[in-house]
């Protein structure tokens, strides 16, 4: 339970901090609430999320960021000693042009094993021709 | 320049940190400097590390992951201003692995743009067949 409940009622992630739908947790504090993905890429896969609701990256507040990251660190920790992980992802996205499915901001914690076979590196034909016309355009 | 040089004398990152290696720059502080990848897998795409040299999220302290975790909120919010970007995806590699290529802690900001055709969900076959048991294993 926690006094930080969302105003947003559909939401699937506030619905699980409020108890109404299940999960299996991971970790959980004052702020924020870990539990093993649904849909794990591999054993032991865990969502972190702050108990308030923000979207994203682009409107979450920085003491939100602050408690999730710390998160991030003990957990990764916890499932190298435990689940024997070789080394971990962190993954997140912000904005459904970036692949987000749940509206709710959450930061993926992937535990990786030797020769797991998996592959977080995105694909990409992409090349920068000109990295001087950029940074002037993000400079500008 | 800065105080927090590394001890690792051998780290590309460090380099850039100390001059030695050039590198665009998209933002910089006291603590942590952000540049572009110069492998970008999107326009913008952008490395934050931390001035003071960690291999990864298992040795990070936390006071560099909240400047990191603070620098991704504002170079994600200037990408999007910047560039038009739609959304932004944050990719981390802890441990070789995990993919970790370079072993100074740094974490992607991948700015992403409607139709780019980029996939960052990683391709998994992984099912996991016991939630209850791995919990346990998780908890013990």
């Amino acid at each position: 339970m926690t006094e930080q409940i969302s105003k947003d009622e559909n939401c699937i992630f506030c619905k699980i901090i409020k108890g109404e739908i299940p999960a299996k947790k991971v970790y959980e504090d004052e702020k924020v609430l870990a539990f093993l993905d649904v849909n794990p890429v591999s054993r032991g896969h865990t969502l972190i999320i702050p108990k308030k609701h923000f979207e994203n990256i682009f409107d979450i507040e920085e003491e939100s960021l602050k408690e999730i990251i710390n998160a991030s660190k003990k957990i990764s920790i916890f499932l190298k000693e435990k689940l024997n992980a070789d080394g971990v992802n962190l993954l997140h996205a912000s904005g459904k042009d970036a692949q987000q499915s749940v509206f709710h901001f959450h930061l993926h914690v992937v535990p990786r094993y030797k020769g797991d076979n998996l592959d977080t590196w995105p694909k990409s034909n992409y090349k920068e021709l000109n990295f001087d016309e950029l940074i002037k355009e993000i400079a500008k």
